[in-house]
């Protein structure tokens, strides 16, 4: 998905709302605001939005000298997911299609995301609302289909806290049999990102081997990867691919992608033809709306 | 009021917005936007938003060929409005206080705004709602008791549509005998805020002189102002001030203000201790939040 210029403005909020939780320096945060309208101005939009969201983040990074601002946000994230995972295996055990509703809890679960302009006041309540109410798109047929035939499964993460709900699906998929399932995180912290410290954080290396993806952008931009990450890429049977950033830069690949995640922004529904809020459990061999 | 970070990338937010208006061709579009960002690149932020936003929306102009974006909507909005005068004129002739209620009506008017984010669906159905709910700050025994002693008021309108709505509260005005009173406009088309020609479209002049500020700002800016106005500013008893560009350009004048607004934006609401959608009717004299 190329950059729209409906991006740049919301560039330059997350610029600002992201460099107020790096720094309290108001000339600092001025500055990013600076830097990124100069890297922005006659940018060619040909690139996906986490890249140029890489770039972003980069310089606030940058400017503000601290490397991971998101650090305290994304522990906080995890522990407080880690509160409701006893619930959710309850929800999950107590269910009458158990893969079902892990699938709906981890694109429940891409609510916690500090990109987007929202609070989340209980994270709880709105997961439950999630989970009772149907997918807007739903190919779970497809995916349960895909998932009889799978060796190699690729699950691409995206946030920390939500990687908690991941962890439930994963757990899932290793009751079903899937005899390998790799978890992929960024390489290095960007905004609420999940690293490889993050899901050790959760415990996910309990469930599935984690690598990371080798880049720091915040979504799977494949040209920015290790060859060793593409390589499984290109290998892996079927691939589930978590969230807004992962649709953005992998919607023109392959066929055995899954997309899970909740629409967050107006240019990703005008893409997908849906609506904010709107969930969403899509196959890449194209879907249909329920 | 100054301006603050928050108002950059709502600055570029509006001139995509503006800019779609104006044009259909994307590479104006994206000009418009290059532009904008390039002007506001370490651009002081002692200047008040209004007078950033004349910049933006000359640029617009400028890049668009188009001088007035806004004409059909302007139109548009002003015959609505008028549809709903008699209506409104019925509730004042039946309503216990009708000043009161011609002033809320005054305020419910200030929603009628291409500036902001949000569409109204049903002009009509808010207003009624707003009328009917009380004013978060009430200054209205002050502007009462100021209105007895008033020999020369001045009314500062804001958008078209909106001034149907003021000249409800002009009629009541004229009715209690207030001598002379004067509607100033602004001096060019700038986004959809009223000119004399809209001031003359929904009959304004029958009940107040029409006077143009002397400027192109979306506000009051007394710097860029003609001497004919800003004698008349400062000579008058008592000035009326409609919407968010006149408090943000005004908010450190006279006490002889009074502010009728909408909040629209966390940056105003901040400024004022209050709510984006709060109704206000503030005295600058200071007031009391009811």
């Amino acid at each position: 998905m190329k950059t729209y210029l409906d991006c740049l403005p919301c560039f330059l909020s997350q610029a600002l709302k992201a460099s107020r939780i790096a720094t309290a320096d108001e000339k600092m945060q001025r500055e990013v605001m600076d830097q990124v309208m100069e890297q922005l101005i006659r940018l060619p939009l040909d690139a996906s939005p986490p890249q140029i969201a890489r770039m972003v983040y980069g310089t606030i990074r940058t400017v503000s000298g601290n490397r991971d601002p998101f650090s305290a946000i994304k522990q906080k994230q995890n522990e407080l997911a880690l509160d409701f995972y006893p619930e959710m295996k309850a929800m999950v055990r107590d269910s009458d299609d158990p893969l079902l509703l892990a699938v709906k809890l981890a694109i429940a679960g891409n609510i916690i995301d500090m990109a987007i302009q929202r609070e989340i006041i209980d994270i709880r309540e709105e997961v439950l609302s999630i989970v009772s109410s149907p997918l807007v798109v739903n190919d779970y047929a497809v995916l349960r289909k895909s998932l009889t035939d799978a060796k190699q499964l690729l699950y691409l993460g995206d946030n920390a806290g939500e990687i908690v709900f991941d962890r439930i699906l994963i757990e899932e998929l290793t009751t079903m049999g899937t005899p390998r399932i790799v978890f992929a995180v960024r390489d290095e912290p960007i905004i609420n990102d999940a690293t490889c410290d993050d899901a050790r954080a959760v415990d996910l290396d309990r469930h599935a081997e984690i690598m990371s993806s080798g880049s720091g952008a915040p979504a799977t931009v494949l040209s920015e990867c290790s060859s060793e990450f593409v390589h499984l890429f290109r290998k892996a049977d079927m691939i589930i691919a978590k969230g807004q950033g992962n649709y953005e830069s992998l919607s023109d690949e392959g066929e055995n992608l899954f997309f899970l995640l909740t629409v967050k922004c107006p240019v990703v529904a005008r893409h997908l033809g849906l609506q904010v809020g709107d969930r969403v459990l899509k196959s890449n061999r194209g879907s249909s709306k329920s």
